[in-house]
């Protein structure tokens, strides 16, 4: 592998973790008007139903928590609690990067590869939040895509010279990291996170530019096995 | 010039009249809490005091009118406004793109020049309204920076390898489009629009490579002439 794409979020930093445990907060703000599962799951089908208008990102969430809130009491909202929510987000957006166990390690252990980061989101936050990780200047490339599209990948490729057959994507997500990494002729490996957005789960492929990591920390160990 | 760098918001479409009409929409349902004047100028205060964490677009600008009209009404806003500003929010994203009179021939007539298209805000938002505006292929790139400083572009040029003092950027703001193109090295031309958000003015600045023109159908004429 002369490539070596890594995503942000839940792979190289925490970042779902964020999202939960305000959503906890969200829940806690609503009990009194519905169960915290209705609640969990009415908040997972308007942040998906916003998705397209809002893209990925902290904004679009914050967005979608008052939105949901608003559906949920029927227009019934006290201001306090709009306020609270608009803080849980500003929060969420001042918050520290805390780099995953592993992730810095692999990076550095990568340095005789091309390395890139690939992540999607919010440009602004996400800018942010490779400024704080410290690791910027370790990367040869970074690209911060609306959607991890097939096309958006091979726009990738296409932007920095790279043969599919010599890249390899390590990611926590099947939808986003893995699967159009592989239609786009590419290798990948998924290192799931222990809390992955439901949006981007899904099932192992039988493929065998596919491969399965527990942990960032193996990741060279990988790369060195697949180009000895 | 061998270079023409086009700003996309109130230069190539419009925009700012879509914010004045949804701010206008915005103090007709806080009247009764304030005087027009006391909104908009508390609104204009919210955003500029979000602009470092939301950045440019309109999600920040929802959310900024959300926490606005909370402050003015301390907290006693009902559910409905709340609603009625997501609403209003959700229309901005999903309304079409009206290009200002002579843009599409501006760019046209420049098809022997290389054209790059240097826009900044929420990339999804801009993304959006290039493919609805129907000029992206008339690019020959396409840079959506987060904010439009020397440094950012500075950057545009080394990208694309352009050389500053054949390069001219053609725009309505004096802050984001002049200014830092000159001090980048670059030549510029301001292009007002009726609107100009009061964030983006300026005084004409006494130099050598600042032009001003009062229609962007001129623009061709000025390539002409400064490059005979």
């Amino acid at each position: 592998m002369e490539w070596i794409g890594f995503d942000a979020d839940d792979t190289l930093w925490e970042n779902e973790t964020f999202f939960r445990s305000t959503q906890a907060g969200f829940a806690r703000l609503l009990e009194g008007h519905a169960p915290p599962e209705r609640i969990a799951a009415h908040l997972f089908d308007t942040e998906c139903r916003n998705l397209a208008r809002y893209g990925y990102g902290i904004k679009g969430f914050m967005l979608s928590m008052v939105q949901t809130a608003l559906e949920l009491t029927e227009n019934r909202l006290p201001g306090e609690a709009v306020a609270e929510i608009l803080a849980m987000g500003q929060e969420m957006l001042a918050h520290p990067v805390h780099l995953l166990e592993g992730a810095a390690g692999a990076v550095e252990a990568l340095s005789d590869r091309r390395r890139i980061l690939i992540t999607k989101g919010d440009v602004l936050d996400q800018e942010r939040k490779i400024a704080l990780s410290g690791l910027a200047e370790r990367f040869d490339a970074i690209e911060i895509v609306q959607h991890k599209t097939p096309d958006a990948y091979a726009a990738v490729f296409a932007r920095h010279g790279i043969t599919p057959d010599r890249f390899l994507m390590a990611g926590n997500s099947m939808n986003s990291d893995v699967l159009p990494v592989l239609q786009a002729g590419g290798n990948a490996v998924l290192i799931p996170h222990d809390l992955t957005w439901l949006h981007e789960q899904g099932d192992d492929p039988d493929h065998p530019r596919f491969h399965r990591l527990e942990r960032i920390a193996d990741l060279p160990a990988l790369v060195a096995k697949l180009t000895p």
